[in-house]
């Protein structure tokens, strides 16, 4: 397998199956580890994290998941190639930034990756598609349990995982799952919503992860304490904020249906209309229409598409994507027809 | 033949042909007569009305162009058809309020139609689709001299023929071209074309003629003197005039395509996907659209949608229209909704 082979392929958290699919896009646990008496990958010197780079390769090249999956160094990897990793969800834009003595490594259904040397000396995650953390939490948990006997992590029995960052310490785990809220954004209540999450130290963010802005009504939410419990006390209580937002979403779902349906109908209709014929989008037009045609299928209103396909043009539609989709250098005016292009393609079937 | 039968009917002015067709819409005279020795409407008393009234259905009785068509009263006939045939351009919005003793004519191609007792004892029309001033010349021409035979018009040797307002006076005529001028709008020129033929003593209209705004990018340019010069000559000087503005509208076109043909062929395609999508559309904004998708029929960028289709769109979604369609009053909301609905039945074809 290599890179490429993922751009014709459904990611596992696209899939737009399992529970609650109609809100919940997908859940993620990521795990942070690191090698015992070797610095933080921040403070280690080129040698160090040249052997923590070597030690964890031949590690994970003994797991099962990674045997049709690929173990890659960043440095000199394509620009571009680095963009397509982080507009999957594989890796974090920091990862992709200063790329020596770094590596990723994802298996070929996009459910594991795992990033050597960013923070920490290990970020794994595994991603499911819906609401299924407990499901992430078991494929994350054997693949942390084979690691364990190779590598040595490092731990403290009163603190737990020692990580780069104290908010990791303990279990080293953050669960999140990625919401579409537009009924909660159209009637005003999403601020106040997770403001009130906040109150709980849950952190919500962009599509992206941290420091970015929700767009096309995705809010990404996470535990921000990993500390004092247990991993599945933790995902525990993620899960019960997550159903309380599912709860409200379609609550706001349903009065918007009840008070003005035809408004409602119109909006995702004039958007899909918009996406099936405009010549010209930006992302953020194409994430905005996106999400009204997304919630037109959920809702019933749109029969034909299915919401697989709005998951993939969300993910497809984006530079680097579109800019190996045509394998050459794309400038935004380009990229905003090829977009425009790609986005008819899909959906006048 | 009765109002009903128009609801179906494509009216002369909307066929899309003619000389032009791609920028003029169409080409309208109209002659205004009065009674000799009788006062005009609005300082004539009721019995010398119904005087008027009947000599002139008397007079229009025997017209050829009338054999196939209908001469109504407007005392008791129901709003909607005077709204209708407002909408229809067959008749001015003043002669549709206080109905008395006026009367309308309208033949069954809509070429020709008269009121009696408007402002005027009789102000008739002819109107050919296109750029076709004359042609619309020699029917009116020919009606003018047919109903002269039977009637004894207000006429004085020093000034031609009489009329209420002064400014008709001499010929009587009024010629007039509806246009199409969105790239002259779209790159701010019209208001400088318009002020420059507005010092020759042309008027510019909206769709509706007097004290309408332009809607939809049309304008109605007429001449404002029809003293001191034939009508031939007169129609020359129009014609001079609305040749300058389609070279103008010409060139406008041109330069758009020329500096920006994607954006253009966007804006087209987004209008004409919202118009197949939308679930709720107000008159206005169903002007805007129609116009631009109009300009995409006329500049090659939308090939399977004809002229005339939109132009008959243009008409059938009004008010009366709509209500005459679905044979029942509609609040403005019901309309909105019905609009939607009509123009995506006459587009998803």
């Amino acid at each position: 397998m290599n890179i490429n082979d993922l751009l014709n392929h459904t990611s596992e958290w696209l899939k737009g199956s399992g529970p609650n699919a109609d809100i919940v896009i997908s859940s993620r646990i990521r795990l942070a580890r690191n090698l015992e008496k070797i610095p933080f990958p921040h403070w280690a010197g080129k040698d160090k994290r040249e052997e923590v780079l070597k030690t964890i390769e031949q590690a994970l090249s003994g797991l099962e998941h990674l045997k049709q999956g690929v173990i890659l160094r960043l440095a000199g990897m394509d620009n571009l190639d680095k963009q397509f990793l982080v507009e999957r969800h594989l890796m974090s834009l920091e990862h992709a930034q200063k790329t020596n003595y770094k590596a990723i490594a994802v298996d070929s259904e996009e459910v594991l990756a795992v990033m050597v040397n960013e923070e920490d000396h290990i970020r794994m995650q595994v991603m499911q598609s819906g609401f299924n953390l407990f499901e992430a939490w078991n494929i994350i948990n054997q693949i942390d349990d084979y690691l364990a006997k190779g590598l040595r992590f490092a731990f403290s029995p009163e603190w737990g995982y020692l990580t780069a960052c104290p908010t990791n310490t303990g279990t080293g785990m953050r669960g999140s799952v990625m919401l579409h809220l537009p009924a909660l954004v159209m009637t005003r209540q999403v601020d106040r919503v997770l403001a009130a999450i906040a109150k709980l130290s849950f952190t919500t963010r962009g599509l992206y992860g941290e420091g970015t802005q929700a767009t096309g009504n995705f809010f990404q939410i996470s535990n921000q304490v990993s500390l004092g419990r247990s991993e599945p006390e933790i995902i525990d209580s993620i899960n019960g904020i997550i159903q309380q937002i599912i709860e409200q979403e379609n609550q706001a779902r349903e009065a918007i249906s009840a008070k003005n349906k035809p408004v409602l109908e119109d909006r995702i209709n004039r958007s899909l209309g918009i996406l099936k014929s405009a010549r010209i989008i930006s992302s953020q037009e194409t994430a905005e229409l996106l999400s009204m045609l997304r919630l037109g299928i959920d809702m019933g209103v749109i029969k034909d598409i299915d919401r697989r396909r709005v998951n993939e043009l969300f993910i497809i539609t984006q530079p680097a994507h579109l800019q190996k989709l045509e394998s050459k250098k794309l400038s935004s005016e380009e990229r905003d027809v090829k977009r425009a292009e790609l986005i008819r393609n899909k959906l006048n079937i």
